[in-house]
């Protein structure tokens, strides 16, 4: 029996876009950094959007994905990483949950603030940059973000030849003040970059997919959990006058 | 023919859970409100929670209101106003309109920040104070911010007999150090109270779907909206890839 | 009988230095965006600088605005706008008013935060730039307020020839990261430059002195004013003991 | 010959609220404090207000008082301490005078930062706390204000049987947490309580007027004043074409 | 061989004021929560202080416990965990080391970030609480930090029976608004009542030595550690002139 | 006998490096800025770096400070300075002394904030630009830091000629937006250019050599020192269990 059963949940049907083996790729990825004793599952929005490029995008993804998540739950998988680096619904995912939901971005900026004084998180576009400064402003982190820099493409094009317009992204952010990195998009953590980048640069370069993974064993490995104070059961569902979804 | 077309967007089917008239109830309130050559309708989300009280419930209304507002900006309104004093997706609504999208809090807020120092919002449930943190947070408000009280009655209880707890709550607030109060839900912003709690309180207490509709009427006579800079238009929508919804 | 009556107060004897109808054009300005029902008064302040480029000139507009404010609050009007970008002495007029003080700096700030995340304010000189952005961190906006750029034309020189160098100003702060954008004078507020900005831009420019009268009438349709909790009555003045001015 | 002429500038009409001797009472303590070699003059404003215990009558004192320190330059006075602890117009004076300009709030607040981690101000009436807060925000120093506490005294009204309730206010200001104590009005810093309270509450308790005395001397001895960068003069003095006041 | 070589440095001679075997016993508990192939080393530095109550007793303890780290570094250890909650000389440390320095504070703080809104620190005497905020200021945390409450129990004097005043500095924590909470004193870590008051007040407590042991894990499992463009190598290290102590 | 006996404490073997006149000729050019009345003393940390260039370099060096400290004070010693300008263990050294200690790099900023709106800061290396950005955090004063730059001389480089690199340092920080500037390292502070700076950029240019000095005669005169409330004496030496060092 594994120690710890831990679901990556992707909020739109990534398989329909690049294929069923897509999700396998991405499963064994992530059970590859897994430590002894993790199991990795993987699921994915059938109702969700192609891919997510815009705060419209991450809010449609929302809904299906809680309906994933809390069916995660009740088969009894230990932690939920939110497969999309916007981590959108982060806090209301909490509400319905007891077991750990990471947010790649959230987890990503409070390990890369761990490493440096500013970190840089560069992106696939600029319809995202502005989510993404809003999340460092929600989680009190906005003092320790230089920048956002999106290299300019599009999420179902980043594939192999992708290296060279994020390694300029990188490049700019490093200019405007960042010393540490974080890849801001969950399909470029799955291009397998990040060492390559950071053995270019010189700095650390955090792939959110491996952090999120391994915030979630950390959490599970110590038992803990976000906390029920801070994210209530919503209180008709608590007083069972209405099921979650 | 109406100088202003304003729709008033309910994101739950509010008439399953109080009646149909209870629609047109508010719509009249915001009628009554309005300047002379404004028009105000109404539409309830009909795939929305029953009401709003945590942040989950905020995320399952949001693509169905999404869905009526892209559709009220063809029909030819001028401004949509969220009615939901939680303003889930705002930036989400923007990215797909061009028309102004008033949200009850942001607005409210920016109002407040302009009558006193320090304001505080009287809301109905502790399971919402934290999601109105962060709004306060994310509008950058946050050092304006008093105090969120609640009176501890849900959405769907708030009747004729809700002045007491409100004006305790109320009082709260003022002695936590507010100046100026907001009611914090669109159920009590119709339960006509603000002028009287004022009156015996002896500060400013804003009703935000009053406030709202002064917003909407406000941007639209001056031809402002969003800016599409701030909230591009998602860009497969953009490219005619995908559809809105 | 008209709903409103609300007065613009220019804060320095503009009819000496531009001529009388200077006086009555801008007036005129201001009934044409008013809402029906709605009659704007104006008055000068013939104590005052001839115009205002420095927190120095502010100040010495002051004592004698204030009188006018206080004998338009008994002549009956519900409003006054205070006709300088800098807000002088908005927080003195509070105290001693009970109708509402609009500051177009203030009020045009709070609606910039609306439009986009990064609102520019574009102004005359050098001089007045730290003082505008002194109003930003007195209002806890400074992290919404990306520049204040100044267009180098001196308040007096403002005119129809005008418009490029305002242009050139404002390309300054989009690319400095505004979102939005403020004209930062209330002379510029009169040169009709706005909307035709806003054409060639693609952002919101707003115009301070329409944005100031719609906050007046949005306020008085409403009953709002300022709290008295956070602006009392001087004490001296609430005791008797000591007339305004 | 003096090694430095400090004028001490009252922007009211002291004498007149309580006697011509209290003009050389104040001077004669502050020439008392001085180090050997420093002049103090003083000077009181004919046009301000009898006391100031409000925003409104802060802007009353301030044309009157830049002429007496514009004035006081050209009479070769080598800094000036503004006699008001709300520091009116000191960004204005800063403007048209070379030499230094002390606010006592402004000077206070940066010591007594240095000498604990949250100081508090401790003042006479609740009409001048968010004043003082406002004070805190402009100097950037709003993390380290602990808390604004008033002892309910008018200015007129400090006399030698006031030490009981400001003793009260200071309790009140180290039970909200602060750890060093600022006297909040320039009537409370001439009555000599500061070191015995300081003894009785084992915390720095900070004269305002002291203060400032000291700062004044220590920016003359360096040959240090304000950035003419940070506060050019008016662009119209600057070019002739206009006289200060 | 194992995966990870992590040393635990104790900042003090511990095993004189607790005996030997009291190193032992932590080496212990950290082996016990550490995953599969990681190996737990201890030292302790022997010319530190018998406690660190104070800012000054931090500083004491810095330049032995900088020449252990760098001895371990050579060693082979693979990451470095601060043993005391004050993280005493952390961006120090990071500068002449290249592997990971793990400071407990703020490990556990960026933990308790992601788990609820406002945290809450809870340690053992009034001398530290202002230096552990201090940590939260300089994390860019302090908009997170609810309050840190002392226990009033020397750190030499926590045993089995100091349950009860640290339950109760954790219900005073929650009550000043805290909804996770962090044992602040590596002492009390190691006395396992983390779980238990969990378990009895509903929120997560975090024991930062496992926070602490667990991220040294993720880091290295990771490849990671702090950017060196973040912590350079002191110059004349780098250029050789000078060894590391 | 002296009004007061002031000591800077060089926290390295500053003769060793540059000869033992080097020490006389810093304390005599103290001498020469000192008022009447004041005694300067000057001591060396023997066991302290070569130079300070680093975080590393800063807490290596303060526990020999630290005894010097202690002693100066037992040998009647009214206030001491700290001889390096990233005021290594600033608070540390309040906790075990009743007499001002005296930071340079605080007492600047704090200084430099009442001059202009935004302070740069100059200094050596680049090794040391984090460290200082890291004070204004602690001080509060980040929002005033308009930017550290370093002219890229190491401390022991700094000498006659280096007035050139020093300038541009200057002027860069002034592009950068300060409008007052300070001299970030006390080798530079020795060099005499700050005058010269300051009438060549026409901003002033504060010494911290001096202004220490000038803040220690400051609190001296007027009776004060740090709050023990805010710096208590570390538990241990309190109780009298334990000796300072």
């Amino acid at each position: 029996m594994a120690d710890a059963r831990i679901l990556y949940l992707v909020p739109g049907p990534i398989s329909r876009a690049r294929g069923v083996e897509e999700l396998e790729r991405r499963r064994s990825l992530l059970q590859g950094w897994a430590s002894t004793g993790t199991d990795v599952g993987i699921a994915e929005n059938d109702d969700g959007p192609g891919s997510i490029e815009s705060a419209y995008e991450e809010y449609v993804s929302v809904p299906g994905s809680m309906r994933l998540a809390a069916s995660a739950e009740r088969d009894g998988y230990d932690a939920i990483i939110l497969g999309c680096f916007g981590d959108p619904g982060l806090d209301g995912f909490r509400e319905i949950l007891s077991i750990p939901m990471v947010g790649p971005c959230e987890a990503s900026m409070h390990v890369a603030a761990q490493l440096g004084h500013s970190f840089g998180i560069v992106t696939v576009l600029d319809s995202v940059v502005e989510p993404l400064r809003k999340l460092a402003r929600v989680a009190g982190l906005d003092s320790r973000l230089a920048t956002v820099v999106s290299c300019d493409v599009p999420v179902l094009e980043l594939h192999d030849d992708s290296y060279e317009p994020v390694l300029e992204a990188c490049e700019q952010a490093l200019a405007a003040g960042a010393d540490a990195l974080i890849l801001g998009c969950m399909s470029m953590a799955f291009l397998g970059v990040a060492e390559r980048l950071s053995d270019e640069l010189g700095v650390p370069v955090l792939n959110p997919a491996r952090v999120a993974l391994k915030t979630a064993e950390f959490l599970t490995s110590c038992g803990l959990s976000h906390s029920k104070r801070a994210y209530p059961v919503p209180p008709k569902i608590a007083a069972g006058t209405v099921a979650v979804l």
